[in-house]
């Protein structure tokens, strides 16, 4: 398809796809004439992956260039990879500032998780669970059992698809994965709260006067 | 407790509790002579909550205040109340420019949920969805039935402690528990989508030669 194409296709106007392929984000399509060039399904993905994360996101350019790189060229086996272009998706905000994760180590291992500090979530744990802390919200291994044991099955549901892809395949799976449905959990939780409050909590009729007083 | 006393036990200084003071972010103590007041478990708490909303969420102070208002001085029902004041927490970038909930409102009647479109979470849910479909990734009822199953027990626990707690107590813990969990739940999520692509992902020996090409 033309360039004209490709953006009524992805949504994204020519000027954008334009700004993509000059910041190498989005690869030449193949030239057809020197003034046209012709763009696939490969190209249609990649537009729908930036714009994703750009749009949906909120990523900043940089941050995409960067998961983009890793998804070109992932460097070491697959669990690396991932774990690196996942690293470039919020939060960016967590403050730890040691290389140490105590709390995130103790924690990991006590869910027969593989510790390792080089795993950017092993940090936003460690952020959350010193945030708790210093809350004086309780969490100890029953708690975060808890937690791993409602997350594996999704966990294990949500890597499905992946059977067969190649690590490139992969990695963008599980970025957008990661970055597209996180939002889906948090608001899923918050609604399951409300819906329970509601449920649990008995409506006050403000016809009828408050006997308890 | 002294307000140097209320410094050492929150492990915020002691110009921070005065800033908080002067904001009406903190109430004030209770005056013993006219050059000292005096600070109990309440402020204690306090002090907690907003160390957690700012430091650990990192929260602007403008959020903060609005949920510390909710908190101070609930309105309607405890359900709206916790609304607003959850509603107050990020994400703040959700974009989604029309009053209509098209796709959330047939996903939360789908889960069996009141569709309530001033629940903040409505919103985010149209986002999240409206970004799975921008992207190309599946959502129906079947996988969000999956979430909403895997998420229910999760909420249930998180509200056991709510039992007696009044409406202030009980938005309170809501902000906090919502703000200082969620970062839990994401980091476990990712770190189990970790542990499981390296157990079923063969680590290849880099001694071994590929012997595929």
């Amino acid at each position: 398809m033309r360039i004209s194409e490709l953006a009524a296709a992805s949504g994204a106007p020519i000027t954008t796809l334009k700004f993509y392929l000059r910041e190498g984000m989005l690869q030449r399509g193949r030239s057809t004439s020197p003034t046209r060039a012709e763009y696939g399904p490969e190209h249609f993905d990649r537009v729908k992956l930036i714009n994703a994360l750009i749009n949906v996101r909120g990523l900043p350019i940089a941050k995409v260039r960067k998961i983009l790189s890793i998804i070109d060229a992932p460097q070491g086996d697959p669990v690396e990879a991932m774990g690196s272009a996942i690293g470039a998706l919020p939060p960016y905000d967590v403050a730890h500032e040691s290389a140490d994760y105590p709390h995130a180590e103790a924690a990991i291992k006590s869910l027969g998780f593989t510790f390792d500090p080089n795993f950017p979530a092993t940090r936003h744990l460690e952020a959350a669970l010193e945030g708790l802390d210093h809350a004086g919200l309780e969490w100890n291994k029953n708690i975060l059992s808890r937690y791993r044991d409602a997350l594996i099955p999704l966990a294990e549901a949500e890597l499905v698809p992946m059977k067969g892809m190649d690590t490139q395949e992969a990695v963008t799976y599980a970025v957008l994965g990661t970055a597209l449905y996180e939002p889906v959990i948090l608001a899923i939780r918050r609604l399951a709260h409300r819906q329970l409050v509601e449920t649990h909590v008995p409506k006050i009729d403000p016809e009828t006067p408050d006997v308890r007083g």
